[in-house]
């Protein structure tokens, strides 16, 4: 047993319901299937009401911006969806079909080197969230072997990336859909990638540093590559007539069904709700089968864990909206980046105010030391 | 209060004390001042007795190579040890004086970079382990305009580093120093970049996105900066005359001294005690600064806390031993990182055996939930 670590505190798989961190950034209560943002607003008020810029100032600064605070920052963001020299020549020297979220991390990390160590600040934190969706889009293209589309300076976040990805006027409503998405992905209490950002932060280190590992862990099945996984599997459903069938033979196999059951909500998640809502419209077709498929896996589910919440996830439903909006599965966990960005940077700057290292104790599991080396050749 | 963590855990800022992981890949024993290693080595065993790749070994498997092992393990190295054509050109593309430890962290994930998910492997262990030092070298030797030097698969990996740094044959006891360095830094617990690594793991996600995050939280001063930023006191202490002067004033002004107190060592840390008989001989004009440095602090330390256990840490003699190594003090953080990659590895691998996702609770400080966002005109 570790000696800072005796008897203090029994030990909590994955930290699970371990507090690591005091935050007004959101809150995921569970118990009641709520998400608040930054300011007190229900995620369900929010979503339908602002833009992507709008929830990442009030992620940053605590309140929605006034009309002149959100121009100013339209303009600096705009501005900042420009890539470095470097970062372009980045992109083009990295294998052209590498996963988007291993250039994506690759990328960050060069756009925001600097000479020497710089304290994260609001004006870093928009720089780092303007550029991701230049990199995402920059990156597809060329995996495409298609021209690279440079960033427009009139359009929202949302509109410009569907426009550097397409190279063509995105549809209104695709916009929509995609804002609405990214408003409702932004922040999450401490997932497992802010929490990430957190500890990086914790060391002194810089914003980039904490970005570019919490891309790290979003990439992760288990957390952001969630999304793809869920559209994956309604890919490989194929139908409605195959719902059946092909969940039993699964459930059989003791296979997971990603897009299903979370850490912290006991009711169900109010993202997921909204979504599905969306997803109606934005792909009746994919609608359809999504909604078979949950119906069905709920059921299975509720009937082998009775006792267990097992209620739809945000993954599940974004994978049908952001097919909606017309984006290639490929890219889902770059897009859920292009969004939690916001989020991570957030808490950080609000960790600055009373940082201590995150360095937690273990539990020795191994032997008993004494024992002694012996030469290469005596072994 | 967060739902799921009332009343289950009271709040331990930077998890001091909180349990994260059972692991047998080392142990810091704070109260006796012991470091463990895997299968049971004390570290002061371990440092003079063997060499880096035995120390990694040993880390990864659990116990140390037989000579076939180990033959075989730096034959894998040494072919490792070359940058695939993309990082060559990643490095080239940023900016000549950046961050070292902005490129590590950019060149590396380019290196690692891989089409599709893949599950950390013993062998990207030995693969991003091996590389570390060919980045570093190559970033350095382009940062100072001078020509690339190419990795010698027959040189041990301390005696390559200090070769591919300089382009010349290095010194046997620099070789030496460095080894021992290199083994007692390799591992420490669940200190913030391996706890980091363990997160990112947690996912699912890659190894390369693991190590790419850990060497993030490495760079802040409060962690792996720290050495880097000792040699920058004993530079501004500047002769053993100025000690006692410098040293009242910087504590006058309520400034840290970096080099001293741990988390966990309540007593002293091992690793110190070597590495400061080691600068001995690696230093001996620097070390005579060093000692009385160390002298002077520990005495204001004591006097204004008596309390406290005010040790001298691992980063305030190993700034001397790798500045006897040679080492230029802008790469010390880099070298630190070329160590840890063993423990940041070795804890990912164990880790799959039980892989849960690393995402802890958090305690709400914002306000009620309920307020209404107001149309952007009205705000």
């Amino acid at each position: 047993m570790s000696a800072e670590g005796a008897g203090k505190n029994d030990f909590s798989p994955g930290l699970e319901g371990v507090v690591a961190a005091k935050t007004a950034v959101s809150e995921v209560d569970g118990a009641n299937g709520r998400l608040i943002y930054r300011g007190g607003y229900l995620i369900e008020d929010l979503a339908p009401a602002v833009t992507f810029e709008e929830a990442a100032y009030l992620l940053w600064h605590g309140e929605l911006p006034n009309k002149s605070e959100l121009d100013a920052l339209r303009a600096q963001m705009a501005e900042a969806r420009k890539l470095k020299d470097s970062t372009r020549s980045v992109i083009s020297a990295i294998d052209f079909d590498t996963d988007p979220m291993d250039t994506l991390r690759t990328a960050v990390s060069a756009q925001g080197a600097t000479k020497t160590l710089t304290k994260p600040s609001p004006e870093e934190a928009i720089a780092l969230t303007a550029v991701v969706p230049t990199i995402v889009a920059t990156a597809h293209r060329r995996r495409h072997k298609r021209d690279v589309v440079e960033p427009r300076p009139e359009l929202s976040h949302a509109a410009n990336f569907l426009w550097m990805m397409d190279g063509q006027e995105p549809a209104k409503e695709r916009i929509h859909w995609l804002d609405q998405y990214l408003v409702m992905l932004a922040d999450h209490g401490l997932n497992a990638s802010t929490f990430t950002a957190r500890v990086v932060a914790s060391t002194g280190s810089d914003l980039t540093s904490c970005v570019v590992a919490a891309i790290g862990a979003l990439k992760g099945p288990a957390h952001g590559g969630a999304t793809f996984a869920a559209r994956t599997m309604l890919d490989n459903i194929g139908s409605v007539e195959n719902v059946d069938r092909w969940m039993a033979d699964q459930h059989a196999k003791h296979a997971r069904f990603p897009g299903f059951g979370h850490r912290v909500y006991r009711t169900y998640d109010p993202r997921a709700k909204i979504l599905s809502e969306i997803a109606k419209t934005a792909d009746p077709k994919l609608h359809q089968l999504a909604a078979h498929t949950e119906e069905v896996a709920l059921k299975i589910l509720h009937d082998a864990h009775p006792e267990r919440p097992n209620a739809t996830n945000v993954d599940f439903w974004a994978s049908v909206v952001l097919t909606g909006c017309g984006i290639p599965k490929e890219l889902f966990t770059c897009v859920f980046a292009m969004s939690r960005v916001a989020g991570w940077t957030a808490h950080v700057l609000e960790s600055l105010d009373d940082l201590r290292i995150i360095r937690p104790a273990s539990v020795w599991i191994g032997p008993e030391p004494g024992k002694k080396p012996q030469p290469v050749d005596k072994r």
